[in-house]
């Protein structure tokens, strides 16, 4: 690949990043790359952690770089990448979460239907793909897992991706919560492929351990902390009533983008206009969502408004973690409560209460495992690290039911 | 003061922050201070340091944070500070910047004309002082300078106060500029009180020449970087044409908030309508700007299209450091060229092509002195730093002049 | 307490440590504990992790500044601890470790038999009370769980006590394993007293977890590391040698402070020379130990020169991890290897091949229960970890067993 | 080369070092290097940062890190670096400072005369060539300068060599003093080779701006702090003593290889003995000193007894900056004093009362210059700092003046 001569980026985690070719310097500054500077890693978890403002754009460069290191561990392995490997393995990971679209998952439903980040993410390679001349090819082989060398696509996607190394550490660093950090130097190090697979050296066992705990302690203190549930929950109710308003010649500001997605109901997985539908995807960002909730505030429609305004001022709903059975009980008193206080729709209940389930699972040998090679009488053996490391099947998965509701009512 | 009870934050610099009393805690959570969560911190500084996204919210709470480290330092050394003062510094550390409009400093003349943001900040101050019954008196003398003790005043404004403390460290974590950070810890735990004025223990002498160096170099690669600065003065020039425009019957978007400010002219310095006006200040913030530039992408005035899709899509203006004497010239051979390629009317090619001055004073011991306190035959001996360390009088002030034009130039 | 002025040292660790009183200060001062600049507090370690040369002295320091945090962090929460108790507190925890001999754990039942490091502890801080009129009788109360409120006891030993906070911070920072890196402030910080216990608040949880890991990760792969166990033992080998050549009329190198132990055996239990011989005790250090062993390298004891010249050249034992049922066949193998190749009695062949077993205990809630405190409708509810966290009762001890044998031998 | 499988080591500054080849695993291995091990870096600094105990070993390994970075960036800037160039530069680098005795510099005129640390890695070096059948040849040449590559030699010796990158955060990592930090990886990002000279790209001026300051403050408060070098000058007093009193008939206590130093007097510089002299040279580390200065606490001389337990005790020389035209009526002052106190002949009152000047030279550029360089009109163009940053010429040196004396004397 064409090196490029001298660009680098700060980066407050790594020191510095250098852009290793002319072709991805160029993706970089494509519009559709720029747009992640305005899209947010985290949503709204900077209502609970003021750090937590970190980009799409950040992670899709930090993940770049670590995947520069991966390809050097492996290399001094004697696993062969060649040159045009490398940079598909590199295109593949920058433009890995290039189809999220505004506040990243928090909305990932709410504004497109039926279509997954990623599948929005092949249709802008893709379309990028085109722009550079087929240049993009092999990179889409890979992330598509249509490619020979299975290791590759592991290396973007797999229970220990370059992804999740970057996003854990820099969701961590950014937010604060020091419990989340990962070595991923040191897991990177340990990266090794045997049999086909992306799997780690024995030395690298210990290391594993603690990265599942910090992800996991990342979920509970970050990704599913209950006051960003709350807030989020309520952005994607804002959003669904907008959407209801907008379809019911309620009248509704909306800057034009948002509109596209609000009131005509673009199909992203329609392949007919989809170069257009992707501009104006492309278009979509953090600002045309905030701006509107700014204005929803004052809308004459009074959920609308109510909602809006809880998350400007940051007066959100209170939320409980509570026992799955006790959930309609408490659902039926609190509704009670909110028909004594408010003239209410009881189809507009749903926006003042409602249940949220949360699921994260620590580690599923039966479908992702993560292996260990280690030598036995100078023989390689690889095996799941179950075997290796202490896991309690029975409680693999942590479930845990909340109760949401406005702050004014009381329980 | 009232303690809370448990109110922390997390913050990546200091760990924790709590929140000290209820009367804090309840600023904190009115739409005014809440409103900071979505003013960035360092402008447009964000295209060169991707990590730069950090808010005037964070800061300001980071600030808090310091001064109650500065509070417990000084008491040790038997200033007494008690606790209604210990309560005002906080307020009117937490209250400093709350007069900052969109982008900080970067818009500071662009929007309201004629004030500064620290009078804008007073001016919220009182304002919060009518809604929570005078407890805010103190802290507004404390920061207006009105109060005996100056010592407490010069916490909040000097040379060594702990809001430059705060910035520095934090603009530096965020950047990943590495050579700002600032010993905080180190340099409060050196301050002491002398004749009434806030001095350094003599310990701290080479902390704060590092200080010194720390800031010059923060100035240097962040405050006053090219592409920044190329940046921020296209941003400057979008509002000024906007308004241009606004007022000379060219239909234009904007969001109501702004419309106040662009369009109505809005006096922040007339007392007579000092409360709405607050209001409809407190309500704009960068996503007012950012939208309104994202639809002036496609505004069919051609200046202000073309510089709000540089901004968004990241193709900024050329800039080049030149001698003062070269400028004029430079200005001369660009602007021919600039005619060439564009019909374009003279007056506005002051958009497309012009010079920027720019600033930095180390260190000038005639106005603002650093004093350093030192035991001689035992008995404190105050003198400013400049006769500890090596300053070069010449060199005290570094200013640099640049050049900045449309990209599509060659020069 | 009587404050100390302007006390202050350097921790990479922490930053600044202040020494709280003029008392403190003169224990320090005073040569008993001078020693421990002379005592590493990893033994060998640093043959595996180069930069493990940290000495007792630094731990203690550094655990008596996080006794400075935990008091304040438990008078914010209105646990009452008046001054004395807080001096007593920070000598008891100054001086916990104050027994220990040279290469710290490496040589505790070497030198001195039938006696732990805690009792002799026991017995500087009783000296040093008479030296210091008195002054430590609280302390001593206190360290020996004499003392009413039991909580200030755990503070210096139990599960959560400084002590393990301070030196798995401070191992991992000098050795480098970052997996062993303990959030400190944050455990402090949850410090709570509930029915007369030291517990952790609800908050603590996720933190405790992460602690118990880091916890095991440093057992594993410093504590226990194999290399350093070989190093280890042959160290213990070397001393078992040297005594017995010494008490055997054998011709052999000893500083005199060295000789008093090795020849002399002098009983630390004996209450008779008491003072005496914490004399002769405080007198040893690493350096009679290396300077022995270097010595020991051109003794004529072919065994004992043998072992030492292993250690200072760094050519240590072979060490292999391996299933219990094994031991005996393969030291047999070996013992018959040895045999053919060295000239040597059967009752030295233990000095070139032996078993090591280790011990390291993850969380036993029957004998040593960590509680966490946790508000459930407005009243607090105390319960082990156990119920919260996932522990697999029959996993929660790590035995291991090695073989370790002279590097010319291969197997 | 030939590379190593999986070596590496745990440096708590960089992460992971890879020891890069077979030849350089044996030199380390090899007891020559081993002894290094003993070798404080920082001599007595201790005694003032409890957290200074690194050694020799781990600073040479550090700095073979670095270079392999340097190595790495400068072939990226396509300077051309052969596979034998790169492992005699590692080679070089690794045994730079191995001729270093007993507590480094604080030493090196004590113990062995008229010739310097540099000068015996060189006689070590062309032992370790023997002993590796001349594969140190090139490592040698490029150490002594008499390589072409001149910029070779400079990244093992010149004011921006890694050496210097290693120790100045190496000692700062340590000893906790935070302003002594130095971005290395900044630094050597920027190295680049122009008219066979090691300069920096213009992009690291302010960085090396930062390194001069960092430098001069790890001077001021780390290598000249008072208090280490009343240590130290105390020590070398020690030693200075110790052979006075062993060449007079005095019966004093010494380890065999001190002996061969203090009483026998070896002469590095003599060829004839010289790998004789080498081993007994290589025998010798800081153990030995310090074992000899305890037992000295108890020998019958009173000049060395009391000087041994000041610092075993740590009860040290008083010492003071003071004017150079002060020095002589304060040291007579002092000398009448420690007269009435102490019947001791005037030969022997230089011991209780010195004087000691320091030297820091900032940058000067007419003797040791650094290059940046800058391209000027698509140009390369090399020019001096001292043309870019401003130095104060007159003060590019700083010379401090003590005296130092007994801590019984008031003054």
């Amino acid at each position: 690949m064409k090196k490029t001569k001298n660009k680098i980026l700060n980066d407050p985690i790594y020191g510095f990043i250098a852009i290793p070719s002319e072709l991805i310097y160029k993706i970089i500054e494509h519009p559709y790359f720029q747009r992640l500077r305005r899209i947010s890693q985290l949503g709204l978890s900077y209502l609970v952690y003021p750090g937590a403002h970190h980009t799409r754009f950040h992670h899709a460069i930090g993940a770049m770089h670590l995947m520069q290191k991966a390809i050097r561990v492996l290399r001094n392995k004697n696993i062969k990448i060649n040159s045009k490997e490398e940079e598909a393995l590199l295109i593949a990971i920058l433009l890995h979460d290039i189809g999220h679209g505004p506040f990243s998952h928090a909305l990932e439903h709410s504004l497109v239907n039926n279509i997954s980040h990623e599948k929005i993410s092949i249709q802008f390679m893709k379309e990028l793909n085109k722009i550079f001349k087929n240049k993009l090819s092999l990179a889409i082989k890979i992330f598509q897992n249509n490619y020979k060398k299975k290791y590759l696509h592991e290396l973007i996607s797999s229970q220990i991706d370059v992804d999740r190394l970057d996003y854990l550490n820099r969701d961590s660093f950014y937010s604060g919560v020091a419990e989340g950090i990962v070595n991923s130097t040191r897991i990177i190090d340990m990266y090794n492929v045997y049999q086909g697979k992306l799997v780690l050296d024995y030395k690298g066992l210990y290391t594993i351990e603690k990265f599942l705990l910090s992800r996991k302690l990342m979920y509970l203190q970050v990704y599913m902390h209950k006051t960003v549930l709350s807030a989020e929950h309520t952005l994607m109710n804002i959003l669904k009533r907008a959407k209801y308003l907008a379809n019911n010649n309620h009248e509704i500001f909306m800057t034009k983008n948002l509109q596209k997605f609000l009131k005509e109901e673009i199909d992203m997985n329609n392949q007919k206009n989809l170069t257009k539908n992707l501009n104006y995807f492309s278009n979509l960002d953090d600002y045309d969502i905030m701006i509107s909730i700014k204005e929803w505030q004052n809308n004459n429609d009074l959920i609308l408004s109510m909602l809006s305004k809880q998350i400007i001022e940051r007066k959100l709903h209170k939320i409980k973690e509570v026992d799955k059975k006790e959930l309609k009980q408490m659902t039926k008193e609190i509704t009670k409560k909110l028909k004594k206080k408010y003239t209410i729709n009881n189809s507009d209940l749903e926006y003042l209460v409602f249940s949220i389930q949360t699921k994260h699972k620590i580690y599923v040998p039966e479908k992702n495992p993560i292996y260990i090679l280690k030598e036995k009488n100078n023989k390689p053996e690889l095996s799941g690290i179950e075997k290796k490391l202490n896991f309690n099947k029975k409680q693999n998965t942590i479930i845990k039911n909340f109760i949401c509701y406005h702050p004014s009512i009381k329980n």
